[in-house]
């Protein structure tokens, strides 16, 4: 029996949907549901292709309540600027959960990663960000710290950013896109610290081998994000402050036992901590936030979840329109 | 930077590519190359989806001397009859193994896997099976039971073909059709010992869960494929058989272990006997049949260096063609 596949480009997806609140709303579900019962999430497919400097990823995950499951392919070249190439590419195919037909081939290059993940710093902004922000920063300065910003800017409308990047010159043009983004103010500062000390958000999207902050640098009514960590080797956060913490959340524990910050407070035996996973708190199930002193860290490795929840919302969004390639199969 | 994708439907795909021996070649190519150095094969991904009775599988593998790699994703809805779809669909996703690319979709249906899984069958009576088959045998009546006697008579002409499935009407239309494909007698026939006992050259391709084939039924100059169990839980051939055969070869012995003939005989305690890899006796590194009289035994539970030896052989056999749907992003 003959079947349609939609086949959408990343332009073409750039076209029709962009970071809202919409998208943060259906990563908080998937998240919800990822706390419920007959989820399937399988641990991520990972392949080094160590020829070509390259790695691929696979992450896929079947969440009750949604009609379909995405299943996610992740390069990195990361030899491919040399040949005037993007280092990260790659794909979404939506498959209806009921039959296994593909329904969408998302040939987003990562665009859709880029939301899901910008969408999960909302969620986490959402649930554990201090009702009231007054600054807000961001360490690291290239697409996430843009988007993260943006993200979190949606759920709580601070009017003052400050900006941290190893690289000057790069954390001032972040600066600048961030400034006319969001039409706040935002600065660049000198050290990673600073920053801390002057935030009550603060979010961290940098491939950091070495922790950025450290424990001297929390203070009442912080909460932090960090999302740059997503292999292991990879840590932007001290071991010390996931024990200083009240409260830190992970996307997904047995994730980040492996590839996020709680790892490397795993290796330095800083364990047992009060830990609880994003979409418990979501759905009602674990305590988040107990009062406006908390100092909460949240852990953001990301997940097939994720995928499925912004696959789905592009089809729906996709729903009857004209946009993309539609071939029978 | 602008890339091309071609995005290729089962059907054209029919239109361009057989069961023929340069299909049996490249992919006994994949074997070499997954003897070598430089291999990387991942583990499948698997999901199971219990509400919707479906299962998906993602196989994928990095192999040297191939441009390209393939991820495969392999759905298995099998509630899909009931509502008139076929239970498996999926597709094949062929990048560059230089920059990761997005090259090809395949949207096959499993046409390709159906391919390459009958190539792999057809190495395997190459490398294994006696040089003389009076008689050959196939044991299950469905497509992987036409497709692997093409193949095996692409490397053994055989001239007389046994059919047995626990279905006789389905074994009646199997032989039928394999009579007129190969041009050959093929006869139905009562039993699988009655097969076995007449045949040099057997394959298994049921979905079995108890050995339909014993150590009773063993004869010199025997080669037996087994190639339909491919899940913890199928077993077509019994554990004592793997003891009684001169050499048990798996196309990958850590799966086999996992979900091949291998798994139940490991579970009786039957190891140690004389094993081998596929590709390292077709690299020449392992021992294979040493006379016409020896027993063999090749498991097959499929590989992801088939999906890209197969995605690579049909890119190539499109290159300047006009077959597909070119997407530019």
């Amino acid at each position: 029996m003959a079947h349609d596949i939609r086949v959408v480009t990343e332009q073409e997806l750039r076209s029709v949907i962009g970071l809202d609140r919409a998208v943060t709303d259906v990563v908080e579900k998937a998240f919800s549901a990822l706390a419920g019962e007959g989820v399937v999430m399988p641990p991520i497919l990972s392949m080094a292709l160590h020829e070509a400097n390259g790695e691929v990823d696979v992450k896929t995950a079947y969440l009750p309540g949604f009609d379909g499951f995405a299943i996610k392919v992740s390069p990195g070249f990361f030899d491919n600027p040399k040949l005037g190439l993007p280092s990260l590419n790659g794909l979404m195919i939506l498959f209806s959960a009921k039959t296994g037909l593909v329904q969408s081939l998302f040939l987003d290059n990562g665009y859709l990663t880029d939301l899901r993940t910008a969408a999960a710093g909302g969620v986490a902004a959402r649930h554990f960000a201090p009702e009231e922000i007054a600054t807000a920063g961001v360490i690291g300065t290239g697409v996430q710290a843009r988007l993260q910003m943006q993200a979190a800017h949606l759920e709580r409308p601070f009017e003052r950013l400050l900006v941290w990047g190893r690289d000057p010159g790069k954390a001032a043009h972040c600066a600048a896109d961030l400034g006319e983004k969001l039409g706040i103010a935002v600065e660049t500062i000198s050290e990673p610290g600073k920053l801390v000390e002057q935030c009550q958000l603060v979010v961290t999207t940098t491939p950091a081998r070495e922790p950025i902050i450290t424990h001297d640098m929390l203070h009442p009514g912080l909460h932090i994000t960090a999302m740059g960590s997503d292999q292991a080797g990879k840590n932007e956060i001290a071991p010390r402050v996931l024990a200083a913490c009240d409260l830190y959340v992970a996307d997904r524990l047995s994730q980040c036992e492996l590839v996020g910050e709680l790892a490397a407070a795993k290796a330095a035996g800083l364990e047992p901590f009060a830990t609880a996973e994003l979409g418990a708190v979501v759905a009602g199930r674990a305590q988040g936030r107990q009062s406006n002193r908390d100092i909460t860290l949240c852990d953001l490795t990301g997940t097939g979840a994720q995928d499925t929840a912004i696959a789905s919302h592009v089809a729906q969004l996709l729903a009857g329109s004209p946009t993309g390639t539609v071939i029978t199969t």
